[in-house]
């Protein structure tokens, strides 16, 4: 059963789905800023586009091109942000 | 602006964007098998999971692991199937 997920105002979407016991998104951030809390910790593979991430409001941003991934702590979080539509795929850890 | 598909009863759900003037979606497809037409080229890259896809009925199906693509002409279609929730990134050519 897949599920479909907006957050702010619809500038991310995803759809949701289950494999092999695990859970995973496939999704679209539009262009803005975005922060996520996790509670699992979280990889975000860039499958199309590129992300800006950030793990604390102090670090400096690091772009992820597509093929690239990046690691987010459980019960933390992390700011993303986008120039230009980019795909990603979430996997919950 | 990002736009959510749903086709087949929600079996197959997709996340619509545009970036430099070109469209593509970021999806999942659900255990099952489905029939897409197309109108345009495209260009089905798997970024999760395997796709089964062929281009005629005649055809034998091909798997496509995640991290390969197939492309269908435009104006034909293709069946595609998946045994387990697979994700895509579909770019129009």
């Amino acid at each position: 059963m897949l599920k479909h997920n907006s957050y702010f105002d619809g500038k991310v979407q995803s759809v949701g789905f289950e494999r092999n016991g695990h859970k995973a998104t496939a999704g679209v951030i539009d262009v803005g800023e975005f922060h996520f809390g996790t509670d699992a910790p979280e990889r975000m593979t860039v499958v199309s586009g590129e992300l800006h991430a950030r793990f604390t409001k102090e670090a400096a941003w690091v772009v992820y091109p597509a093929g690239t991934y990046f690691e987010i702590a459980g019960k933390s979080g992390f700011d993303v942000k986008a120039t230009a539509p980019a795909a990603y795929l979430c996997e919950f850890l």
